[in-house]
């Protein structure tokens, strides 16, 4: 019988300029689904948990998954490999046109092995690709690598590429799309994995529609779903991301001074209503997206005239603004904006200034290391400055650029007490004392500290899920019952990732049942919501495994010692400390998962999972 | 006006075979009481913090305390040096005659600097004092060293010695006394300090009386707290310490199978009440004790014959026997005996051999390794074979040797999830899951991991100390109010270890009031209960700034994650996880520490305490 769906793989090699296709048939597409799963399944069979992330053995995957490129509206991709910061499992899930893009070629996936010796990129144009040569584009940022390609190939071209701080191995970098209509693969350091494979950037351009196997039933389920999707998120619509400074702010959810404290009364001059008033000049859509969160800003006038592009988000708002107490919104646009070109993470890089920032504080940081500039609490020009020695790894740029968690360990002493990630990944700008399940979901994300991974928070302001049993807003403070909340949200947000489709399609009133019907309306199956859940909770195993193989076990379940023991003290959530104990064995108890926090043969069998 | 009273110390320079003698004054004696609240003030004053526990700028401190050698009963004194264990400051307490008669000699404590090229002695007779080649000692267990030097000077001397343990620089080797009337200062390594100094024993005899102030007084006082010293402990006078294997078994206190499991059918087996049946020859008392807990032991038969001296304690049968799943007594005297010979921490080597027994179920150590010995589970054999490779430093006791906390990090991966330490001390065999107190006292306590630091569990178990504010006896698995009841027992033990005084005369009646009483009676002072206190958290918070200088902050003061999130599961506590990080901040904040867990400068100039 022949498959339903199966995904074409592209497979370049780039030490031996080598590519192939093969295809991924439809008894392991079924059960990993696309995106990030298909890259867990590749990236865990086929390499060794020891390798260097940044030698020629590391894989880098880029997946998109059934929804990409079809009418489903807000279709990602995906990018993974051994993460280069972490030493575990890497993942980033991109928006953007590029994953759409890429389904047009025909391929739902490129996986990437071996190092050139010299730069190149890879172009992929439906079946004509080739490996070229990039020396040009070396040293040029992200910005301008976009508008050279697109000057040179054609408009209609799509890429992805690492900007100086990737080719620099900066340990922070990651992978951006769409030139200045900014979109990043950002987090865990995948730009270093592009450079150390001297893999400048990825083009695509395809004239290929995705198969849809039920068009019609498609269509009409669409139909139904597009106006909520258009009209609930108004907030989101209208202010982008940065709507969120202000409550997040007032419930203790909002990072500040290095997640010290729990109030900060300038937070109003760096939201998404300051911007809208101020440099905002319009917004921009991910494929296919009825809301159109991207912020697009311009500033003519002042310190920072010259910045056209993409606005900073909530995280970076939180981590530039919040955390490191900067209160002015014109220099974290310029800071975004450096970001972008660069090619660096700006959580990780407001994370580790904020760190930077509390040790000058300390003394362990002083001016002179900092190349003159003082890092007192607060200063946009340190910001800017600290971004420029990261992206170019110079000076203190260069320790910070390998995240806090490594930073941390080579000042040692007190440095380790304000180091705040999960597994070496630097805080996004949610607080676990806001929120219990995201300090459960914090600790036990396979790609360290991550809402994305659970986006647990939602369920506990806001929304519901009645098919997983959610009928009743949870509890933030709550603790009975978090652990099978948090697991059964991590699976879902595992087919997300897979499918793969933007989490924020949530808000419009996307529910599971939408997902599975689209899926089996895209696929031709007729999936059961049980088999879905399960592909769900397949996929967040087998990266657990990945992790374990590397050294991950239950000791890695936590969180900084700061978030477990030190109240906010003020605002929304000044009194939480999350029970992350309790709620941890209870968590492993629902997953099956034995005492070192490895999963049970028995569960792993019932997965369908072969132990490596 | 002269000194009511004050401590002549003896200072020796090993490397300049220098030895000197001066007084500290009143105003240091009252503010820092003697015993290891005087050794701490020492070592902060004269040592970096940065120095190596292992090289000759390291001190190694004897200090008695002003109740030593008087007719206060169950005089101890404490021996204090930076830990080469853990690298931060390392106390322990002893028993037994030699603090006795140490302050008979005149002198209330040893400074010893330097180290000696040859091995040596030290030779205190009174105002004789001489530092003696020691080479035909090297090499002699604790036991034979004993024996030697009196059948050679007399034997009314007092013998402090190292085994070979302490020679080999094992860093988890002790400094023992009284020959086969065993008393051990064994926690924190400091058998490898005399060991780097190539100092092989500390020889006293005197015949001074120490000075009593009020001596009428003071024995009136005596008079009326004596009986219920003898009558009230009646199990621990009839059983020894090893009289609470069976009661914490019972209530979830006692360590099983590495601190995994919550019961244990095998406990009675090697209970105190067995002992009493079988092995038990005698007891043994420190000096004026009326109690005696210490048991003589002989093993005439079996694979074990030969044992004869000091049996196991309530730790060693809990390490050994509980934590191991060691249910054969006789083979934990045998083990308990090579230790006191070798010289090294019966708590230490019982956690880390059931760390490695962990270890080999899982695969991270193989027979092999082991040098063919079985590391299953309750295997008695391989109990004494890894004592002689830990004594020895050889094969897999070389690494055993230096503690569970470097051992796992040696091995890595998965074996750090099970090294139970708080900053790099062992476990002793109380369960923080048992007491919420002692959760907190061993993240906080200065040591690392210890209950004897604060002594907590007692109040949450029959006693009470209404002069504290504790009239009730405290409720174990309770949480509001733990951090200042934790803080304050803290204070109180500095007092009992810089007095110095066993603890255990708590059972006996001995109150608060009790020990201020002789204090003054001793001295002459007329301190106040608040002044007595306030020394205490002197003492507390001096040896706190040590560590600080060494690099301890809050990120330091917590648990293993199995202790934090892992149940018991099973028996009398079965379902607690000790809620470390609401205990932690009221602690903090009792303490007047600031977020980083250092204290404020408020507090620091409140007690005094000069900041180097």
């Amino acid at each position: 019988m022949q498959d339903k769906y199966s995904e074409k793989i592209l497979r370049v090699n780039l030490t031996e300029k080598k590519i192939e296709t093969h295809s991924l048939s439809e008894d392991i597409t079924r059960k990993y689904i696309g995106g990030s799963g298909l890259a867990a399944k590749i990236l865990y069979e086929e390499t060794f948990p020891n390798i260097d992330p940044l030698g020629e053995d590391n894989l880098l995957i880029f997946m998109a998954g059934p929804f990409t490129g079809t009418p489903v509206p807000c279709g990602r991709h995906s990018v993974v490999a051994k993460s280069p910061l972490t030493g575990i499992w890497g993942e980033a899930s991109v928006g953007g046109y590029w994953g759409k893009e890429l389904k047009r070629t025909g391929y739902g996936g490129i996986v990437i092995k071996g190092s050139s010796e010299e730069p190149v990129y890879l172009y992929i144009d439906n079946g004509e690709i080739e490996i070229r040569g990039a020396g040009y584009l070396w040293g040029k940022d992200n910005y301008e690598v976009d508008q050279v390609l697109k000057e040179e190939i054609g408009k209609d071209i799509v890429v992805s590429s690492i900007g100086p701080a990737g080719e620099k191995l900066i340990r922070i970098s990651g992978i951006f799309t769409d030139g200045k209509d900014s979109r990043a693969a950002a987090r865990c350091g995948l730009g270093a994995v592009a450079g150390s494979k001297k893999l400048k950037a990825v083009v695509v351009r395809g004239s290929k529609k995705p198969k849809v196997f039920y068009e019609e039933k498609l269509k009409k389920s669409l139909k139904e779903i597009i106006p909520s999707m258009r009209e609930i998120p108004k907030r989101l619509k209208n202010l982008g991301t940065a709507n969120l400074v202000i409550p997040c702010e007032q419930i203790g959810d909002f990072p500040i001074k290095n997640w010290r404290e729990g109030e900060w009364d300038k937070a109003e001059r760096i939201s998404g209503e300051e911007m809208a008033e101020t440099i905002l000049l319009g917004h921009y859509h991910c494929a296919g997206c009825p809301i159109g969160c991207g912020r697009k800003v311009k500033i003519s006038e002042g310190p920072y005239a010259g910045v056209e592009g993409a606005g900073p988000e909530y995280e970076t708002l939180g981590l530039m603004g919040g955390s490191c107490l900067v209160d002015n919104l014109e220099a974290i646009a310029k800071a975004n904006e450096l970001c972008n070109r660069y090619g660096i993470d700006t959580i990780e890089v407001g994370g580790a200034i904020a760190f930077a920032m509390e040790a000058y504080e300390r003394g362990l940081i002083k001016k002179e290391d900092a190349g003159g500039v003082s890092l007192r609490w607060g200063n946009p020009e340190a910001l800017i400055e600290m971004i420029h020695q990261i992206g170019e790894g110079k000076g203190l740029g260069k320790l910070l650029g390998e995240g806090v968690a490594r930073a941390s360990q080579k000042i040692g002493g007190l440095a380790l007490e304000f180091a705040i990630h999960s597994k070496g990944l630097a805080f996004p700008a949610h607080d676990p004392r806001a929120y219990n399940s995201i300090a459960l979901g914090y600790a036990t994300s396979n790609r360290g500290a991550c809402h994305l991974q659970g986006f647990t928070h939602v369920f506990e302001r806001g929304l519901t899920s009645p098919e997983l049993g959610y009928s009743k807003v949870q509890e933030p403070f709550g603790q009975v019952g978090k652990g099978e909340f948090v697991a059964k949200l991590q699976n879902l947000m595992c087919l997300f990732d897979s499918l793969a489709i933007c989490k924020f399609t949530l808000f419009g009133g996307v529910s599971v049942s939408n997902l599975l019907d689209w899926l089996n309306f895209i696929t031709g199956w007729n999936m059961s919501l049980e088999e879905f859940m399960k592909a769900g909770e397949r996929i967040f195993n087998l990266k657990r495994l990945y992790n374990v193989n590397c050294g991950v076990s239950r000791k890695d379940d936590t969180l900084p010692f700061r978030i477990l023991t030190h109240k906010r003290g003020k605002g929304g959530a000044a009194n939480n400390l999350p029970p992350l104990g309790r709620m941890l064995g209870e968590y492993y108890e629902y997953r099956k998962w034995n005492e070192y926090g490895i999963p049970s043969n028995e569960k792993l069998n019932d997965l369908e999972i072969k132990i490596k």
